[in-house]
């Protein structure tokens, strides 16, 4: 499959990297590849510019969002919870109609300190968000609940751990689910919360998160649904 | 321990049993025993009245919330959100200060419909607002994460699962800690989140706790965190 992964962090680089491993042709998207590849700069999360990691990817192309909507049939998007819509604008709403995006942002609000808060909340959620501002976008809530590493190395976990899909398209879910199986997640352990609306869910488990990794000192953890063994699925 | 347990509903009642079993004075406060124990319906979450099950554990009495300051060393408090800082001025300030207050609360807000939504929530928590309200009393938020049930039935799940304490006194979650454990909690299990203000981390569990429950058909499940094994405490 053609995807785009939108956002050039460590969680786009990682999913690109996964996808294109996996035969499928990816690209990444932003806004000025020019100025994005200029950089020389660690990122804010302490990334090193994205230069060196296409140099080790030559089968990803980095391209401006309007080229990555021209070519993907699916998305992933991997902005920052403020610069998901205005990104998926830069996509155009057309070449979204249609296909699935694979939404992994969460919207963290860093604007009161560091733990960051979420934004939208409680009765609202960034997947919502997007879903109302692009209606014709297959939108899937997927792989924000865990760190970059463990979204594409789920067995880097000695035991079973989840991942969580939320969205209002049954046959999206399904693909979104497969493709999970195909990166190495369990597929009793993929849960489907619901609707869009239950994206509110998977994304209020950031706090917690960030919490833990702040207690643990590290990120090598994930959430797993225990379940009394008649009731697994 | 002399234990005062605030709320008469599935979860107050299912932790006095636990305690009193486990030796501990107890008894459950309320707004108006007489009251209470006059209902003879249902209540809102399907609980069978109160007088029967207080018949089946005559260690435990049930008493005005004023009673039960004058008679407790520490508190469970197991009633709603909206009720719990009400209760605990009928409780009387004097009596919580310096005594430990275990917050099992979640401020479930349902003016919205079902699933319920949070409020506070994000940027406040329940626990904060009880902290705050009664500022000598020495809060721990815990086992706000699942079902009464699993509060203190912990080995009824066949694999480790997980329970959260948040607060801002080290030895009353010491305390509380060692509670948990003789309830039959792993003390591997046991995370300590951080001050007060992480408690918003464990509350933000319950919408997907919600969809979960919605989604399984059933509460027999809890989270369980994950980690590499080299990482674990």
């Amino acid at each position: 499959m053609r995807f785009a992964v939108l956002g050039t962090g460590i969680v786009g680089r990682t999913l690109a990297g996964k996808l294109s491993s996996l035969g499928h042709e990816v690209v990444i998207g932003t806004r000025d590849p020019a100025a994005t590849l200029a950089r020389q700069e660690l990122d804010a999360a302490g990334n090193p510019p994205i230069a060196g990691w296409l140099a080790e990817h030559p089968a990803v192309r980095l391209v401006p969002y309007a080229e990555a909507g021209a070519f993907a049939e699916a998305y992933v998007n991997a902005t920052s919870g403020s610069g998901s819509v205005p990104a998926l604008e830069a996509v155009g709403a057309a070449n979204l109609a249609g296909r699935i995006v694979i939404d992994v942002a969460n919207p963290l609000d860093f604007s009161q300190g560091f733990p960051p808060s979420l934004n939208p909340v409680n009765t609202d959620s960034l997947a919502e968000t997007i879903q109302r501002a692009f209606p014709e976008a297959r939108l899937v809530k997927a792989l924000n609940t865990m760190s970059a590493h463990l979204m594409v190395n789920p067995s880097a976990l000695p035991g079973p751990h989840s991942v969580f899909v939320s969205g209002d398209d049954a046959d999206a879910k399904k693909t979104v689910t497969d493709l999970l199986v195909s990166i190495g997640w369990l597929a009793e352990e993929v849960y489907d919360l619901g609707d869009v609306t239950s994206a509110r869910g998977s994304e209020m488990l950031l706090p917690i998160w960030l919490r833990l990794y702040g207690s643990l000192g590290h990120a090598d953890f994930n959430f797993h649904i225990q379940q009394a063994p008649a009731r697994q699925l």
